[in-house]
């Protein structure tokens, strides 16, 4: 087999066989294949696309790459749950201690926030003790005793895509529909989970702006999902403004407290019902959608959702009082309100910049292994279609540095538009694909 | 300017501006970008083109990316020409004295053979004493004192495109018509002529199969020179059989020499004369086609055109006596007659593997720098149309060694199909861009 016939094939239409794409990811693996031809192959890949086919052999090709996590040694239907990212959105702080205080086996491996998006590990971190660097024997040992453990991704996982995905981001060949759900997948599958919830964001804050292109991420790898023999459905939710109202780490942990005690309702607590019913039902937990939304209220109501994320606190290392406690909680020592410049409905919001704003704030990271301020972020006051009056407060901004607010705010306020008419928001949650 | 951001211009159908085809340019040059976005860019930009403007830009941006010739210190207008290569292709041997011989100044730069294409520095290097490692300087003394001059090709000539090319070969970017044409006219116009005639190939036999390719191709060139101000003018020649009857490079000089005595007429000699009489109007020595063809046809009839070459060969240091004693070429050793299978008519030639029999012979090489057999070859007897008897002789191969004519005999066999069925083959010369 030589790689530039492969090279030719795909940029000449033709669907690589099983074979070929092995010898591709071999390759990848191995170094053996010098990265001018793997990022001709990517480009044509972006032209061309992949079969169905194909998106299943080098997702699975991924998968073997590395070490794959067997959790055989759990009981039960283990069923993972994957984000394509947003701003404001905590629903795994959330989700994961409430389908697990419902009898559901949870091992989640997160990952760390860069961009304007936010990382589940970087949230857990800001509650004091969190430890989230388990073994893979130690999290599977903490499932057995409690249901839950929420750690890092392990490193040796899927190197082929990792080595795939540095290339990707820059050469240009970010954005392809089987590439993106197949490095995805490949992550989910090589995490030994049986069953995958994902949650395709769709909107101005998320990396899928519209709804045809999140649709077919959401069939790419449900397809890829159901072909590997592991049930997958995905939502396609909204993200067209934050999610929460809570943006920063212990201010997102603060939200899924607040979730948790039934304090807070909304469109985050929207988006964790859903999925949590749909892990639920491939958890064989129930099999009825409804039920399970009413089992995950009543955990909500009872306490024993909040009981569980107090479990998983103190399994881990961490100090479980947070949850009565959120002073506990890394406090800022300033803060600055952002107001209505003018009178009007709040017609539009760039998610993506007020996660940048968050970003500015120290609660982001601009690049990989950049310090964050666990204690800076943003709370939103007001939402997409809200009326304001001038000088109404929009947002409360924390950070450890006036200097930030005062570049924040600005960066808040272009990416609200207040204008006289009413625009009609997204659905919080859009499709099911299955 | 950052290149990720041009290669997703590109990749997404923009038109990139000669400042951004500039900061490609010298990136590839000064190595300063990686591989991996170089081939991401060529990629691209075989899916998506390059427009006139940007394939002008692309060809100079290389040009200036090394030396260019200053061929000032030639009086009168310098007329180059360039061929696509195919098989027995040995126009430069006759026409570049041919021209000469007609008071145009001629400084021609040639390669070397690689796979089924000669090259016309072997082929001279077959005469023996024949010296084509001239300096610039020398070259354009030479040219001065009588008219001509061939010689190799100088290193330091557009190293962007070279470096392009090494990395397009090995990515599955070659056949793309913006960076064919860019490469081919970067190096004509780093030559420094003032005006260009290009003979492109087609047929099985060249890199062009179709008209259609050829004729995209060959108005891509023209459009880059005149673009450029080089008058540029380009014939579309047919390759779908060898060209002249002998292949290889003492077997071609011998050719060339019959051809400049007049004892050989036919395709070569057609190509010959429609190239010439294009390059004698461009140098302004007639404003004429037909008197141009006289003119030609008359300087073979009276010797001056091969009395040109003897100078060009005494000039160069080799022995002008070969072209009264052909002995005096290189001798093979082997000799061995190809029959007809059967009877029939030869209905079609695959000339690129009549090309290859001839590197099986030793005549040719299948990697750069490999060791070649200069009295190696072919003499073809019979061409596309003609009728023959099985038995008949078809061709004669000559090499150093009786298994490679073994070997040769077999590829020759099954590049050659006799039928019953008259197949009409292409004209010579099929169109003229200018």
């Amino acid at each position: 087999m030589n790689i530039v016939d492969l090279i030719i094939k795909k940029r000449n239409g033709g669907e690589l066989t099983t074979d070929e794409i092995n010898y591709f990811i071999k390759g990848v693996t191995d170094k053996s294949l010098p990265d001018y031809q793997i990022s001709a192959m990517l480009m044509a890949i972006f032209f061309r696309s992949l079969s169905p086919q194909e998106t299943a052999d080098l997702t699975l090709a991924m998968v073997h790459s590395g070490t794959t996590l067997d959790l055989s040694e759990i009981n039960g239907i283990k069923v993972d749950k994957h984000s394509t990212g947003g701003v404001a959105d905590t629903t795994t702080l959330i989700l994961a201690p409430l389908v697990a205080s419902l009898g559901l086996k949870v091992i989640k491996m997160s990952g760390r926030g860069l961009g304007h998006s936010g990382g589940t590990i970087d949230k857990l971190e800001s509650i004091p003790g969190y430890n989230t660097d388990l073994s893979t024997q130690q999290a599977i040992k903490q499932v057995n005793n409690i249901g839950l453990a929420i750690i890092g991704q392990t490193s040796d996982l899927t190197p082929a895509d990792k080595y795939l995905y540095a290339l990707r981001d820059v050469t240009g060949t970010v954005d392809s529909i089987p590439l993106i759900a197949s490095s995805i997948m490949s992550k989910k599958l090589a995490g030994g989970s049986d069953a995958i919830v994902l949650d395709v964001k769709v909107g101005n804050g998320a990396f899928m702006q519209d709804i045809t292109q999140a649709r077919q991420l959401a069939k790419a790898m449900v397809e890829i999902g159901n072909s590997l023999n592991k049930k997958t459905v995905a939502l396609i939710t909204a993200m067209d403004r934050p999610l929460g109202n809570n943006i920063g780490n212990s201010l997102e942990v603060e939200e899924a407290i607040n979730v948790l005690k039934g304090k807070v309702k909304g469109r985050l607590k929207d988006v964790v019902l859903e999925l949590g019913a749909h892990m639920l039902v491939l958890g064989k937990i129930t099999n009825n959608l409804e039920t399970a939304r009413n089992m995950l209220n009543e955990n909500i109501a009872n306490g024993k959702g909040l009981d569980k994320f107090k479990e998983l606190i103190t399994a881990q290392g961490g100090n479980p009082h947070v949850c009565d406690d959120l002073s506990l909680l890394p406090q800022p020592t300033e803060k600055f309100t952002v107001t209505a410049k003018k009178s009007g409905i709040i017609s539009q919001m760039d998610t993506a910049k007020i996660g940048r704003a968050s970003v500015a704030l120290g609660a982001g990271r601009t690049y990989k292994g950049e310090k964050i301020d666990l204690s800076a972020g943003i709370i939103m006051n007001k939402t997409v279609g809200d009326a304001v009056q001038q000088g109404d407060k929009i947002a409360e901004l924390y950070a450890s540095d006036i200097d930030k607010c005062n570049i924040a705010a600005d960066i808040l306020n272009e990416s609200i538009e207040i204008s006289n008419v009413e625009k009609k928001p997204l659905p919080t949650i859009l499709e099911v694909i299955e």
